[in-house]
């Protein structure tokens, strides 16, 4: 029976092989541009040299395929954040959505001003109010049961000022690159400060990332039997932290190898580059600047920009950034085109 | 400049697929035995079928290739555990090398008694002499530091017993399995209470399992500068017992997914074997029963076999086992060859 599996395989392989023997053959694919929202600059050009460096056989910089660990911070980066973070806006949903089950939240802060939509005097109280927001909406049922949760409010939600669903907020020209990446031997990692369980179930479809190769922060878990059945019960408890000095931490926890390439947009950033950096040898390091008030956001403060309570590219680390010789991308100059092309689609 | 690249790895892609054209007109593989080192028996016949029920496209109990994860513990599963796991012989020699550095070592539990070499004293501590050995000998330096420490050691650490090198005593049956399932798709992973950076630097050139795949118990590392350089230092304090109801929480934590198939040797396994049964549909769980005085060690206490302090199948598992449909397999009657065939090598 083994036997006429394994046959089978081969038999696909082959068939396989024999395709990619007819479409060698042909020049088209061999000039496709693989950056294509991306306008020519030093950016797009740094990219490509440094794929191309680091992917030829017998260059000075060649890197094994095994470790080719390109690491990316999602909010920001791979999609937007502002106002808020799209994990916030989650959560805010969620305090609607739990009330009636909650009287006592009519009284009690951050809850009584969400409900009253005033969403500005709640998140006043800090990452306090935040962290009490995240346990109420975040805990309390089990990991299948949250996954359900999260998987059925993205497939809908929308962003209050572009209507756009916020999975259609994904950034093409970074898509390009993900899978630009992966066809060149690299295997791409989330590293986020947002929650690794909110970003598993629809990381795969919006990005090409699988569940096991997304890095969040958590909040502890317990296995227990639940009527009989073994589960996961989420608790309101802080696991780990995953942003600024916590990345490199999370880099080393879940995948044991430093990065070759670090994307990035903010100070949380920061540590995940360095330590990439840090490697010696060939290593690319690239910081995204929003400074696309037309397209999508402006913020910084770096270069001027309007400051931001969450997400902040400060004056200081642009400057480290040039002096590094880190990669920082303008979204307003480097790309063609910001929002993913292709909607995001639960059937893909 | 991609273009020639391309160019060049579709190339490469179309000479290996000629080659397997050509194996494929013959029929020396296609009837080869993916398991040698297992006698015909229950359990080599429930691994097959699951696999091949699995991987067939059309079964009512066909996974796709993404959701085809098998976990495995470490010790006693892949190699050998008795009479104390790899990595305390590994502590003991790590104190021996230390001791110049710590003169008060020599008046100090449980270091004094392993420095006399009397190490049942040193462990009749229990678990706080266990940490305190671990902390002492496991934490202070980089994670690179630690790495080099653990990659020197292993090359050539020896089991007093056997004379073997201890990567010389992985299970030739498991390494088998291992190729076997990645040869049908799965993705092999490590789940063990061992430590997760002590397994890395071996575990890819041993098992062809890739540190990120990787899961094991942890203490703290701190992201820093030394000397101006990026590095994490590993600290004397405990961050994560993936041991018991540990194991299914680190498994979510760095899979994100149930597996598909389990592999372990005792009551430290049983909630990883019960939480990859509770996934429902098609599942897989296995456990080795150490019933082998004579080819590597006897010990239960399940089925009478003698009882042990760390690693032990106790009789209520045997129970659990039968009930729920697990395969146990017997070193003793279902394993042609117990010890790796090939010698390990650095070079591999």
């Amino acid at each position: 029976m083994i036997a006429s599996n394994s046959r089978f395989q081969r038999l696909r392989l082959c068939a396989i092989a024999l395709l990619c023997w007819v479409s060698f053959a042909g020049p088209v694919l061999a000039q496709t541009d693989p950056l294509p929202s991306w306008n020519d600059g030093t950016a797009k050009k740094a990219i490509v040299s440094f794929v191309k460096e680091t992917t030829t056989q017998g260059s000075p910089k060649f890197v094994p395929v095994p470790e080719r660990i390109a690491t990316f911070d999602n909010d920001g980066t791979l999609w937007s954040e502002q106002p808020i973070p799209v994990q916030l806006y989650f959560a805010l949903d969620r305090v609607k959505a739990l009330s009636p089950q909650h009287p006592e939240w009519k009284d009690k802060e951050p809850f009584a001003s969400i409900l009253k939509g005033d969403v500005k005097t709640a998140l006043a109280g800090g990452d306090r109010a935040i962290l009490e927001l995240l346990m109420a909406t975040h805990a309390g049922m089990t990991t299948v049961e949250f996954e359900r949760i999260v998987t059925d409010w993205i497939a809908t939600a929308k962003h209050p000022k572009t209507g756009k669903r916020f999975v259609d907020m994904t950034y093409q020209p970074m898509l390009e690159v993900l899978a630009y990446l992966r066809a060149n031997g690299f295997k791409t990692y989330i590293v986020s400060g947002g929650g690794i369980e909110f970003m598993r179930p629809w990381t795969e479809k919006a990005y090409g990332i699988p569940p096991e190769q997304v890095i969040g922060s958590s909040i502890k878990t317990k296995f227990e039997l639940r009527d009989g059945k073994p589960v996961l019960t989420r608790l309101p408890e802080l696991n780990f932290i995953d942003d600024k000095d916590g990345k490199p931490v999370g880099i080393n926890q879940h995948i044991g190898r430093r990065p070759v390439m670090a994307f990035g947009n903010s100070n949380g950033d920061q540590q995940m580059l360095e330590y990439t950096q840090g490697g010696g040898g060939a290593r690319f390091m690239l910081l995204v600047l929003h400074d696309d008030a037309a397209r999508e956001f402006a913020y910084g403060p770096a270069k001027g920009l309007p400051d931001v309570a969450l997400g902040a590219f400060k004056q200081d680390l642009y400057d480290q950034s040039m002096k590094q010789g880190w990669t920082v991308v303008s979204m307003k100059n480097d790309w063609k085109q910001v929002f993913a092309i292709k909607k995001w689609s639960t059937t893909d």
